[in-house]
């Protein structure tokens, strides 16, 4: 098979892997467009985590080919929020609902060139339900993008500026400390925090650093550090994660659990006295 | 590549994705007939929950594209339980053990045409373990129907009025009021029941509509809806799922956690007065 | 599409699937090889659970494809442990850190015919994170082995003899009575044991044979069994597993929930008075 990245589509959503949801989409997709390959990013978006969600597609779409880009997480479906299909400005493609969800992977790839609403029902499955356009919009939408039908067809173009837009919550970062939130908590713990090197560094902190961090209104001593095992076990770390995003990370354990940590969390760093 | 619909697989299981059985059963899957393109429908049934794998297997596959139809939730693995391969009046085969399994969805799809015993060991593993069928005999089995094996090949035909059927509990629905059960809770919360679009229209309930349900015998009011986003968070919404259910969930929440519901759990349905 | 076994791919890790970690270096792979085919074996190894992974490793690779094995389970990441490629006798390739995973599965498989450490930044991502050496070295390495790149341009030869071993804890067995641990807890809650046939037959043990277990100093009486269906529901069964190990498993029950087990239990078994 000769590689055409125009029939590779990658799939991200907070569908989970317990139930079809995910497998009747790769049906759907795979009934509409037999050639297309299908990389799943990951299912395991929080439920209707939709800044979760393009965060994780913003960090990871540098990493895979370019195709169509399949996004859903949709906790207004069956509203009147509209379905998309963006094209950014290195020529991706993008699917997926009008919530944000798709805006900073667009923005990070080039920017939305263009977007348009999915509207046309030759490519979308017969009836739509009210719950489920992943599989009923967005999966055949996708399908058909993949095998080249113009994006232009889907539907009629809309104001880019018009997209609805997320709020990334910023961090607070005075001479002394900062106020951040946990963005994200991964499978071993790890909590991600909105925090890029820059932030820390404005603190002086750099690997090798005593720091002071503030959680649940407790505070616990911590060692900037390069990856987990340059400290000792149940050591607490603050560390530059493989996105470049700040996180912290308790060695050989899992800070998320030892601080009962989740996705809006507030964090408070200073340097060590 | 062009598409060879008899080379397509599909797969379902109460495996999980944590262990490898999943793995394992592609690997040797792909062993056999290496162009064989696998799509998971879900791995996710609840362990050994036959009647819950026929339901998923059932609403889903119209909307995957035909191909052999591998399904495998066995808890009577090892013992005189036959091992199965059917052809539905549409022309799709389907493989998986004799408890019911694959009834449902067969019958959906024109029938079933025909029925053969799996006991041709050409066409399983060497040796066969007395608990893992889906590596050693129904994976192996599909493979080979996969790659053209003729179905009357893989074993004697058998009588398809011999076939195990699963009892589907059945609602009860008088003039006022509905007894129903759950019969499948999503990671959602939503909580999917033994009722079609008729039943509750019988009691005149319609979008709008508002609802009591009883539920561990407490009482909650509803609203007959579309979408979950038609009710204001925290409502508890009575709707028609995506594979034409009746369904109960609550906008912006989990219904069956917050009714400690499952598969089983018994609701019952009035117009509130 | 012709089968190529050089462009197959196999992957096992300890990422989970909540994450973008597997999907992440799905892409990475397909970027470098667009053609290639990957199998996920399971990413449900316990987080930084080597032994574990190594022992599914080594258990499902005879029935998975030849290809180019990608296994991570990785606590040491961004330290001084090396990243390896091992060539095993019988032709398969591996991929992986320097801690033991890789080991059981290449001895299984032929032995460990070379070894090279990955220190070929043109095979590897640019910038080389310091805690997700599975995107930036591992999968990048494979996809190339993939291709077809050589194994000796990745780096430098490395005695077989200096790679990290991992120590399987033995069973204590004498003429009455044995003392074992768990080493594995699949999503059915059966327990695999560090044992095999040969440990059981010692004490007499044989398919109908009444077993004394002790688990968490208390006493259970089971019997040995070819599959969970041999016995009552909720009845004690010893087994062979379809791994050739000897486990316990409750019929129609969970024994790792029932008896609080996990890998490392202490389990004492003998044949019951």
């Amino acid at each position: 098979m000769v590689y055409r990245p125009d029939v590779l589509v990658t799939f991200l959503t907070d569908f989970g892997l317990e139930d079809d949801f995910v497998g009747t989409c790769h049906g759907v997709m795979k009934r509409i467009a037999p050639d297309v390959e299908i990389i799943d990013i990951t299912h395991g978006i929080q439920p209707q985590g939709v800044l979760q969600g393009a965060l994780v597609l913003a960090n990871t779409l540098p990493y895979v080919p370019e195709g169509v880009h399949l996004a859903v997480v949709d906790p207004y479906v069956g509203t009147e929020r509209r379905a998309l299909a963006l094209r950014s400005g290195d020529g991706r493609l993008f699917v997926g609902p009008d919530n944000g969800l798709l805006v900073p992977a667009a923005q990070k790839l080039g920017g939305i060139d263009a977007a348009y609403e999915l509207t046309n029902r030759d490519y979308a499955l017969e009836p739509v339900s009210a719950t489920f356009h992943g599989r009923d919009i967005f999966a055949p939408a996708t399908a058909h993008l993949a095998k080249g039908v113009g994006i232009e067809e889907l539907g009629p173009a809309i104001e880019p500026g018009s997209l609805k837009q997320l709020s990334v919550p910023e961090p607070e970062v005075s001479e002394k400390r900062i106020r951040a939130c946990c963005l994200y908590v991964d499978r071993f713990g790890n909590m991600q925090l909105n925090l890029r090197r820059e932030h820390v560094e404005q603190l002086g902190i750099e690997p090798g650093s005593q720091v002071e961090l503030e959680l649940s209104s407790e505070r616990y001593y911590a060692i900037a550090a390069r990856t987990y095992a340059d400290a000792r076990p149940g050591e607490i770390i603050l560390y530059q994660d493989a996105y470049e995003n700040i996180a912290i990370a308790i060695s050989a354990g899992s800070a998320a659990d030892t601080f009962q940590a989740r996705p809006g969390s507030d964090v408070r760093i200073r340097v060590a006295e």
